[in-house]
């Protein structure tokens, strides 16, 4: 049996029974301390993680895949920066999925997502994913049910795929409550800094939160395996949120453990001239 | 007149004679002071690219895009790793070319060049670039000179093309002496962190050190303009270069001056519920 990792503390394990309102958005449960000293141990985690980022793309034999998920205002372009900032850009790439273009509606759902999967040695991170077509695309019934609902099980296969290709897949979703996602909104209404981020739509969504919920459950349910786990990441402190983010990746890493590759031979003892 | 700027001290104006042999690739010329204080300095710098990245990508409407070129083992990886750690991942996307692939040779050179221009908001840094395709391509003659020479036309033109579209374009080279270039292939060998990246390959290449600084010359002279300048950087001390090329990166992103957007109409006083 592999050992227990602090990340296994916000694992959703296959077959359980996922009650999302039960778990506490605001909780700080394992937390080195508190949050200057939660803010310390992040810094060491983030130069171990490009520690092992810097491993990962010297063997140039396996990928990370970072799948973020969260309803709006939930986090993801701050634990993108916060957490990957310190990583060698060269080894990341970000691709955040928008709404889906003309071309790529004229493909499957999987289309666009595949061409951005992490070639070897790379750690690619999903602002939003493939997920979208199983949660606003339900919620508001852009298809009929007959064809996201089997959507789940084109996931798994998908993933699958991919993780037999050498690429780890984990999944977080950062979950905040309702009342932080409403200070939030409010905040970028009233912050000239942080304004642009501010859309209407988002009111619009916000109607829509239980439904939310519902989808969300149901599709980390349906989709968290062994091999490509969800993890759901109390939200509301950012600190606690980026200190979790931060564990899981380095766990994974750990447990990918990316070496150095070997000298080729005839290499040792050249001389340059 | 623009106000002089510290960066154009690098800067190769458009019709400048310029041999690269009398450049000191030691120069340590306008540093803020020795080595630590440089470092610091660097430090600053690359707060300010930041905050400048942030409102590049808050405002969306321009875009940079930075080429690196140099001589192997010229100091392009550790470039992009000390420059652009800490900005935020997901407005900086790094592109490797590597050999072209069949299908990329299969069309004209730009094509998977413009393919990865960064979009409005983005920051793209190239590491190696269509500029290969007047450097390795023209010292062996992968293609006869009647092809290869009328690129730096083509170049011309198609860097205006983005330039129209909002895309500042800077090129930078990391000039290193042949003796620097000796040191660190040998540290490649002897390093068994460092082994990973030796290639036989560069040993040969080596041998071709005058013809790629010719090379280099001319692609850099018939390509320097002022809307989209080159920079030669002197890049055997790192600590130098790494605070040259911020200090670029800086005040180009300064002229081009993004600003975080107005609110859109009525956003202001919005309450959320």
């Amino acid at each position: 049996m592999a050992r227990r990792r602090e990340s296994d503390r916000w694992r959703i394990k296959p077959r359980t029974k996922l009650d999302l309102s039960r778990i506490d958005t605001r909780s700080t449960a394992g937390a080195p301390g508190d949050k200057q000293q939660t803010k310390d141990a992040s810094a060491v985690l983030r130069a171990r993680l490009a520690q092992l980022q810097a491993r990962l793309y010297a063997e140039g034999e396996q990928s990370l895949l970072l799948v973020l998920q969260a309803m709006d205002a939930g986090g993801k372009d701050g634990t993108v920066r916060s957490v990957f900032a310190g990583v060698n850009p060269q080894g990341v790439r970000v691709v955040s999925f928008k709404a889906p273009s003309q071309e790529e509606l004229a493909h499957d759902f999987l289309w666009r997502i595949h061409a951005q999967a992490p070639h070897h040695g790379e750690i690619a991170v999903f602002n939003r994913s493939h997920y979208e077509d199983v949660l606003v695309v339900r919620v508001h019934s852009l298809v009929p049910e007959e064809i996201w609902r089997p959507r789940y099980q084109r996931i798994r296969a998908f993933e699958d795929l991919l993780t037999v290709a050498n690429t780890k897949i984990v999944k977080v979703m950062l979950h905040i409550s309702k009342e932080e996602q409403r200070e939030r909104l409010q905040e970028r209404v009233d912050d000239p800094v942080k304004r642009w981020k501010f859309n209407a739509g988002d009111l619009e969504e916000r109607r829509y939160w239980d439904d939310y919920q519902a989808a969300f459950t149901e599709a980390i349910a349906r989709t968290t395996t062994h091999a490509c786990p969800w993890y759901v990441v109390p939200g509301d402190r950012n600190w606690y949120r980026d200190w979790a983010v931060l564990t899981i990746l380095v766990d994974t890493l750990e447990r990918m453990d990316p070496r150095f590759p070997a000298a080729a031979e005839g290499v040792v003892g050249t001389i340059v001239e």
